[in-house]
C-alpha cells in the first residue's frame, strides 16, 4: 500500500519560502553539485551532490502520484502541464480552472475534499508512494491522520520570516528518528509518523 | 579565542518548549539511553545513547562559560546555584535578584547589556567556548553578529505550538552544512555561522 509522504525544502528556522514566496536559498541545493539528475521534463535537470542525487533518484522511483494545493498549482502555472516528477498530479481545489491549457495532461482537479484527493492518489500510485507537495495540504493531512512520513530537506539558513512548513497543527505528533543523508547545502531527514 | 555557540533542544517544527514552558518531549533524549554522562552536579546525570554521550562529553569539555537570560534563570531557580555544565554563568538582567541565596556561586548578574555579558563570558572562557542557553539571548546575539555557531539537538516531534528557538530575527543568516551526530530520540546538528 502506498505511503503518503510530505516533502519540502525547509530552512533551519522552519520556512519553506520567504515572505514574497521566493525559494532561492532553499532550492540552491538542487543546482550546486556535479551530478546530473534528469527529471521527467526538459526544463528541469538537477545538479546536486552524489548523496542528494542518490536520494532524489530513489524518491523519483518510489513516488507514484502527487497531491498538491491550488495555491502551489497557481504559483507554478500548473508546471506547464508536466510535473518534474513525471507522475499524475491531484490538485485539491474548490473549482476546476476555467482556462487550463493542458486538458490531456495527467492532472486531476479534486473538488470534493482532501481525503478524496489522497484516496484517488493512493489508488493511482498503487505500490508506490504519494508525495504531498504543499504546506497547507501537508498540515491538513497531519491533522486528519493521513500522513505516513515526512521528508525535510533541511537547508542551512535562517530566513527569519516567511511561509512555515509546519503551522496550524492540532496536536503533538511523535516521529521516528530520521534516516539522514548529508548532502551539500542540505541535510535530508526522512521521518515516519509514530502511531 | 572562544566561540559563542547557541544550543537548544528543538522540535522539528522549531519549538524549544510547549506553550506552558514544558520541555518533557524535548528532553527525553537526556534520559533514554544506557550510557551515563555525569555532570557537575549531583542532581543531574544524563543517560543517553553512546553517540549523544560522546557529543555531550565533548561539549562539556569545550565550554568555559555560559550566558543566559533572566527568564531561564528564574524558571530554573538559578539551577540551585550550580549549573550542570560546571562553568561560570553570566545572567543578563535589568536588576540583580534581591534574594539570591547562593552569593558564593559562580554566577554574575550583568546589568549593562548583552554585549558586556558576552565579553565577560569570553574573557572567563579563555580558549574554551561560550554557550548561550536562552532563545531570546541567542536571537539577540544573532542580530548583533555575536554568534559563531548554532547547535540544534533536533527532536523527532512536532509540537504544534510553543516557544520558538528562532524568532524575531532581523535578517537572513547563512550557515555551513552541519556536523551530524545521530543519537536516539535526537539528531545533533552543529552549524557554524557564515560571515
Amino acid at each position: 500500500m502506498a505511503d503518503v509522504i510530505a516533502n519540502m525544502s525547509m530552512s533551519l528556522d522552519g520556512f519553506v519560502a520567504d515572505p514574497e514566496d521566493r525559494i532561492d536559498h532553499l532550492f540552491e541545493w538542487f543546482g550546486n553539485g556535479d551530478v546530473e539528475v534528469p527529471t521527467a521534463v526538459d526544463w528541469a535537470t538537477f545538479k546536486t551532490s552524489e548523496a542528494s542525487a542518490k536520494m532524489l533518484r530513489a524518491a523519483m522511483e518510489n513516488v507514484g502520484a502527487l497531491v498538491t494545493g491550488r495555491r502551489l498549482f497557481n504559483l507554478t502555472q500548473g508546471w506547464g502541464g508536466a510535473h518534474p516528477m513525471g507522475v499524475p498530479v491531484f490538485v485539491v481545489t474548490h473549482e476546476e480552472p476555467a482556462d487550463w491549457p493542458h486538458p490531456d495532461a495527467p492532472f486531476t482537479f479534486v473538488t470534493d475534499g482532501l481525503e478524496s484527493a489522497v484516496e484517488q492518489a493512493k489508488k493511482t500510485a498503487g505500490d508506490k508512494n504519494v508525495a504531498v507537495a504543499s504546506t497547507t495540504i501537508a498540515q491538513q493531512c497531519l491533522n486528519l491522520g493521513l500522513l505516513d512520513g515526512i521528508q525535510v530537506d533541511l537547508v542551512p539558513v535562517l530566513l527569519g520570516s516567511g511561509v512555515r512548513f509546519f503551522d496550524h497543527l492540532d496536536a503533538t505528533t511523535k516521529l521516528t528518528d530520521p534516516e539522514v543523508t548529508e548532502g551539500t547545502g542540505v541535510t535530508h531527514l526522512s521521518y515516519r509518523i509514530k502511531r
